[in-house]
């Protein structure tokens, strides 16, 4: 994986910088942007980094990730130079309002339109974060402690640490230099899955004991009630829809969130050469081959139905 | 890492082998010695592979196990040279009554005897895989898929999957190694993690609904109702007792099983300095500082009563 020559010349020759990744941010994402905006600062650029919806609980263990922002107010973005991380269009960074100077994409989603003045996408990387490790090496700015713990925890995430199919000897190997360079595998393992509140715990029985399983996919859901009566909130739902792959019959986990009244949040996973990306953007959403998402306006039965009819074609 | 060179000239001048490794065998075991025995038979040698317990179902997708033999039966071993892989006795091999014509230990762990002509005791790798990666390449063995598949598996199972805090650059490494070679890592952790059960699966939903936590102890049960009601068998409660330490505040995670009417087995599991195999071994169990277990002849109330009494004091 190469960085594309117009992109390093682009992150050289620019002296500010508005780093903005996905809402309902995730590891990739936070850790993509942080590491990028460090490296940028060691070269002596000025970086803002911005998610519109903060920085989970979850990831407040990733260095520098105190200075993330979640608003753009009093900023005048027509000065900065917009990079654009871990997703394709300023829509799914909530920040289709605002106006750059320029703007660059790195992303290994597949893209959904053709934004940005510079792109870079990879769609067979496993993480943004393996694409960003390799434009730190070719910026020539060395891992530092905080850089390899934000580029390891990308990987990780994406990777589940390292059981995904994406996981790769190139996945295996960055890893191994970011270990090198100070990420401690087992600290930031500890931090990603040992750290659940009691509420997300009892949160996810309750999601647990909504399994039923159908045509080889396996169904569970978290109603608003369940929200209230646990004290978890949505963010906590994070890999929940990753649990009932465990069971070998299953070949698609589909975990659905209520957002409102009749109104739902799908999470797919799969394995294998099963492709949830396709069922997901049928009905308008997006995602990974074995990792993808939705919402839908229906009742639950109706939702579980439209999903399963779509599986039958 | 480097293999003692005496190791070395043992094995490429000795012909026959019989390699052994500890009673109730896990990945560590069984992957170091399938590659082991490969590679020497790469080189011409002949070997024998013995675990007593044979193995285990879930790994059975190793290459090779198929000749893995659990009885020395008619096996003229004083003619062979005994290698001994992750464990450094004869005893924790189930084979302290037969005679070789020399010896050889290969283990990670702290050593319990001095047996052994050649001893090669590495107790901070993190696996016996990684000894036998390191071993493989200096006998000038390519690696084969085969090789790979195994001695992944032992790494990815001693670190959990690089999540333990035993996960070096130089085990990342190995694995990116092993990964290049063909052992597909998304292949291995579907076949260590996602072939359970439907049933396994209803019966953990149904332990976890037990969840109770009182002074920073998780504690769940499966009742001989459940096993009966679910269809699945107390050796499908293996590492049920790991998922509540996903909670950040938990001390210490105690999953009961009835065996029988008021009698419970219990297993501890902590993290940390947290030592649970003195608390075992007060109650006549035994085990790790981190993973261990009793029985006890109680209510499932006065069992837990019991334990925190323990551990009050």
């Amino acid at each position: 994986m190469k960085t594309p020559p117009e992109l390093l010349s682009f992150l050289r020759e620019k002296g500010d910088f508005f780093i903005a990744t996905h809402i309902n941010p995730e590891g990739d994402a936070l850790g993509s942007a942080l590491a990028l905006s460090m490296a940028l600062e060691t070269l002596g650029k000025k970086t803002i980094v911005y998610d519109r919806d903060g920085v989970p609980e979850l990831y407040r263990f990733l260095p520098g990730q105190e200075k993330i922002i979640d608003t753009s107010q009093g900023i005048q973005t027509s000065g900065l130079n917009l990079l654009l991380l871990d997703c394709n269009t300023p829509a799914r960074a909530g920040i289709e309002g605002l106006r750059f100077k320029s703007s660059a994409v790195i992303d290994h989603h597949e893209t959904e339109s053709e934004f940005g003045d510079i792109r870079w996408i990879e769609p067979k990387a496993a993480a943004t974060g393996l694409m960003i490790f390799n434009l730190v090496r070719e910026l020539g700015v060395e891992l530092s402690r905080e850089i390899a713990v934000n580029l390891y925890t990308a990987i990780a995430i994406d990777t589940g640490t390292f059981r995904f199919g994406n996981t790769t000897a190139e996945v295996l190997r960055a890893a191994a230099d970011l270990a090198e360079a100070g990420a401690q595998p087992g600290y930031v393992a500890n931090n990603l899955y040992e750290t659940w509140s009691e509420k997300r715990f009892r949160l996810l029985i309750m999601a647990l004991s909504t399994l039923e399983i159908k045509d080889a996919v396996a169904f569970t859901f978290v109603t608003r009630e369940m929200f209230h009566s646990t004290g978890a909130g949505p963010e906590d739902t994070e890999n929940f829809s990753s649990l009932p792959r465990t069971m070998k019959d299953i070949g698609i986990s589909a975990f659905f969130r209520e957002v409102d009244s009749d109104e739902w949040k799908i999470s797919l996973r799969s394995r294998g050469t099963m492709n949830v990306a396709s069922i997901a953007s049928f009905f308008g959403g997006g995602g990974h081959k074995n990792a993808a998402g939705y919402k839908i306006k229906a009742t639950l039965e109706e939702a579980k139905k439209a999903l399963l009819a779509r599986l039958a074609q």
